[in-house]
C-alpha cells in the first residue's frame, strides 16, 4: 500500500468539523480552502448541517462517496471509535492530530496501543497521533491547524521535511518562507504510531519533486530499515538530520514530548555516517545545510579558495575552515603569477585572496577566472564580497555567478546582513548562488558540500 | 595625554581633501556633514580653494586656528611629510587611514617604522595606519570612508567596538543597526602603530557611555597591559573578544592583513579567562554576546528554566544547554505542585516546562510566577514562545517581561524568525528582553550570562 493518499487524497473527511475558531478543525478547513485544495472536503459533525459552506455529515457512514482519508482532531478518548467506524466504511488512511496518547505515559500509552491495534487489524494506515500532519505543496493539501497568516506557507520547491516535532516543522516552514526556499512535502508524524521516517524516506526516494530531505528526529522507528532507506535515498539525493535528545536532559525531554526513547547518541552518529546523512546541530544549521544542498553540488575535495575584499573576514574564515576540516591551501604559483599581472601589488594573493577595500566588481571576475575557471587546483570557493565600498555595486552578483557557472565548482557567498546588503543577497540567490549571513554559517555550509562530496567518493 | 581629541576634536584637518567621489576624503567629509559634526572641519589641499563649501587650505601651516587632529588618507609615501609638518604646527593627534605600510612587508615595514619614529620624537599620538579610524556616536564624529547610505550608522547606545579589522567594524555597524543595538564609540586601528586596544580599554573604563566592549583582535599590543586594563574594565562592565588568527591558515592571513603576529592561541584563551573576557567564535556570536550583556545581567548560577509551548524546542534546547554547561535542572516539587493546580495534566512540568501548543499568553505569566518569581531555585530562564498557535498574541511580550522584571533574574527569549514573528520580537526588545532567532543562539547567549556570573563570583 502506498502513502499517496496522505498527500494527494481525492476526498478527505474532517472529523468534528466546526466553524468555531477555538476548535482547530476550523483552521484546518479554512487553510485548505485558502490553498485551493482541489479534492473533496467533507466535514463530519452531528451538530452542523454546513461548515464553511460545505455540506456537513452527521457521521462517516452517512457519506455516500468514497473517502480516502480522515483527519481527526477530537479528544483522544473518542479516537478509537472513529477508527472503528472508518474501518467499516472502508476508509484506509487517517491523520490523527490529537494529543493525549503515549506522550502522557500511563493510560495514554494504553490508548495508543489500542489505536495501533485497531489500525493493524482493520488495515488502516495512520500518521500521528500528536502531530501536525502533512503539507503537500503541489497538491495543495495540508492538515496544518496553524493559520497561514501566522505561519507563512513556503513556496513550491524541492525540499521535503520530516519531523517528530510539530513545532520544528512550523518553525522551519516560517523560516523557509522568509528565506525563499521552496518545499515539496512536509510531514509531522508526532508519536509515530504507524507511518514513520523510514517508510516516508522510501516513499520520497521516488518522488521527483523532492531532492533533499531535512529530518528532525528524537528517536528512530526501525534502525535497519532507516539505514537502508537513507542509504538508498542518498545515492542520488541528500538527507540532513537534526538529532534531538542527545544528552540526558534532552533524552528525558524527548520522552515527555513524543514518548520517544532517544537511545545512545553515538549509535545515531554512526548510522548517519553509514547512510550518507549530513548531521547538523541547530535550527539555523539545519536550514543552511538543506539550502546549500538544494542550490549547489557536493565538492570534489576540500581545497577551498577564500576570496574577499575584507581582510578580517579572510582571517576569520581561514580559522573557521581549519575548525571544520576545509583546506585553505596556498594559491599555486601559476595562479599567483596570472593574478599579479592584473592586480596591484597590495592585493594579497596567498589565499585568502584579499583584494582589499579598493577592489571592485570586476576584480571578483578576474580572480575567479584565474583561480577557479582556468585552473583545477581549488575544489570550491567561499566568496565574501563586502558591499560598503563605493567601488562595489549590485553588478557583482552577475559577475560572480557567471564565473561560478563556468568553473563548474560549488561556490557559496557570505554577505553580512545590513539594510543595503539584503538587496544584493536576493540578486545572488536569483542566480542560484546560496548566500549566508555570517562567516561561520557560510563556512559550515561549505563544509556540508565537502562532507557530501567525501561520502559520495567512498 | 588623553585620547579625548580622537573622539571629540574641536577642529579636524582632512589632508588631501577633494570632492572627487573616487577619493575617500570626499565620503569622510560628506559623512561628517550629514552627521552634523559640530567641530570645525578644515580641508587641506593645494589644488582647491573650497571643498563641499568649506574653505580649503593649501597646507597645514596656512591654518591659523588650533587644529586638534589630522585625518590622513593620501598615498603612504607622503605620510611622513605630513606628520613632520603637523608637528611643526603643534597638531598632536593623527588618524592615518592609508594602507601601504607593515601589512605589505618589506619596504612597507620600514615606512611604518619611520612614521612611528616621527610620532614618538614629535609627541604625536596616532591611530592606524591601514584603518577606518573612529566613530563617536555622541560627538557625531567619524572618519569612516564608507557612505552611511551603504552602511547604516547604528543608534546611540552603550556598546564600544575595538578592532584591528576595518571590515569587521563595518559589518558590525551594519548588523547592529539592523538589530537596533546602540553604539557609543567605535575604533578601527588597523596596523596599530601607536594607539592600541589596551590604551583604548583604559580610556573606555572611565567612559560612562560605554558599558560593554566588543573587540576583534588578531594580535595583542602589550599582553600585560591588556590583561590589567581588561581586568579593571571587567570589574564593573563587560568585554567580549573575537580572536582571529587561531590556526595556521588564519595566522598567516592575519600577518598579510595587518602585519599582526597572531601568537599562540592557548595563551590568548588563558589571558581572556584571567581578565574576565568572554570569548566568542563567530560574527553572530560576537553580536549576540554583546547584545545579551547590554540587555541582561549575569546569572548567579547555571540552573536554567526552559519554558516553551513547542515540545521539540524544549528537547533541542535541553541538548544545547548540556553542550554549553547549563543545567536544565528538574523542576522542584514545590513549583510542580503549584503549577499542577493551575495547568491541565498534559502540560509537562519537568523542565523543560512544555505547555504544548494549546497554551496561551497568560500561561507564560503563571509558569514564570511560580517557577521564577516565587521560588529561588532557578537562576535564569530561556523562554521560547512560539507564536503560530491562535492562542498566542503579541500581549505575551508584556506578560513575560513583567514577570522577568519581578524575578530579578536574567531572561532571554528565542523567537524563530518568520514574517509574523518579527513584529513580536520588537515588542520584547522594547521592554528590554533580548530576542535571538534560533535555539542555538539563544542558548549560547544564556551561557554568556552564566559564564560572566561565574567569573564575577570568583
Amino acid at each position: 500500500m502506498t502513502l499517496e493518499k496522505f498527500f494527494n487524497p481525492e476526498s478527505v473527511a474532517v472529523i468534528g468539523a466546526t466553524e468555531d475558531p477555538k476548535n482547530i478543525t476550523s483552521t484546518i478547513i479554512t487553510n485548505l480552502i485558502e490553498m485551493g485544495f482541489a479534492g473533496k472536503l467533507v466535514p463530519v459533525n452531528p451538530h452542523h448541517d454546513e461548515v464553511f459552506g460545505l455540506k456537513c455529515y452527521p457521521s462517516l457512514p452517512d457519506i455516500k462517496e468514497q473517502v480516502d482519508l480522515t483527519v481527526i482532531s477530537i479528544h483522544s478518548d473518542y479516537v478509537p471509535e472513529v477508527l472503528e467506524q472508518q474501518a467499516v466504511c472502508g476508509i484506509r488512511n487517517s491523520i490523527i492530530i490529537s494529543g493525549g496518547f503515549a506522550e502522557l505515559g500511563g493510560k495514554g500509552v494504553e490508548l495508543e496501543e489500542r489505536i495501533k491495534n485497531i489500525c493493524r487489524d482493520k488495515d488502516i494506515r495512520l500518521i500521528g497521533p500528536n502531530c501536525i500532519g502533512v503539507l503537500d505543496n503541489y497538491s495543495n493539501f495540508s492538515t496544518s491547524f496553524l493559520p497561514w497568516t501566522k505561519v507563512k506557507r513556503p513556496e513550491k520547491g524541492t525540499l521535503g521535511i520530516l519531523s517528530q516535532s510539530g513545532s520544528y516543522v512550523v518553525a522551519m516552514m516560517d523560516m523557509l518562507s522568509l528565506e525563499g526556499i521552496g518545499v515539496s512535502k512536509v510531514v509531522s508524524y508526532g508519536n509515530r504510531a504507524d507511518v514513520g521516517e523510514s517508510e516516508l524516506i522510501e516513499y520520497l526516494t521516488n518522488d521527483e519533486l523532492t531532492h533533499v530531505i531535512g529530518i528532525y528526529m528524537e528517536s528512530v522507528d526501525d534502525g535497519r530499515r532507516f539505514i537502508n532507506a537513507s542509504s538508498n535515498f542518498s545515492k542520488s539525493k541528500h538527507i540532513v538530520a537534526l538529532k534531538a535528545g542527545r544528552h540526558d536532559s534532552g533524552i528525558e525531554a524527548a520522552k515527555s514530548h513524543t514518548g520517544a526513547i532517544a537511545g545512545r547518541y553515538e549509535i545515531y552518529k554512526a548510522a548517519f555516517r553509514k547512510s550518507g546523512i549530513v548531521e547538523v546541530n541547530g535550527l539555523e544549521e539545519f536550514m543552511d545545510a538543506c539550502k546549500v544542498l538544494l542550490m549547489q553540488k557536493p565538492a570534489k575535495g576540500n581545497k577551498v579558495l577564500v576570496l574577499t575584499n575584507g581582510g578580517g573576514f579572510g582571517v576569520s574564515v581561514s580559522d573557521m575552515c581549519s575548525d571544520t576540516g576545509l583546506d585553505v591551501a596556498h594559491t599555486p604559483a601559476g595562479i599567483r603569477e596570472a593574478l599579479s599581472e592584473k592586480f596591484p601589488e597590495y592585493f594579497i594573493l596567498k589565499n585568502p585572496i584579499d583584494m582589499t577595500g579598493s577592489s571592485g566588481d570586476e576584480d571578483y571576475g578576474i580572480a575567479m577566472k584565474s583561480a577557479l575557471v582556468d585552473n583545477d587546483f581549488f575544489d570550491a570557493a567561499i566568496i565574501i564580497p563586502l558591499m560598503p565600498p563605493p567601488t562595489m555595486t549590485d553588478g557583482v552578483a552577475g559577475i560572480i555567478s557567471q564565473r561560478a557557472k563556468e568553473s563548474g565548482k560549488p561556490v557559496v557567498i557570505c554577505m553580512v546582513s545590513g539594510i543595503y546588503t539584503e538587496k544584493i543577497k536576493a540578486k545572488f540567490e536569483e542566480k542560484g548562488l546560496p548566500v549566508f549571513p555570517s562567516p561561520e554559517r557560510c563556512v559550515k555550509a561549505m563544509s556540508v558540500l565537502v562532507e557530501r562530496g567525501r561520502m559520495n567518493g567512498c
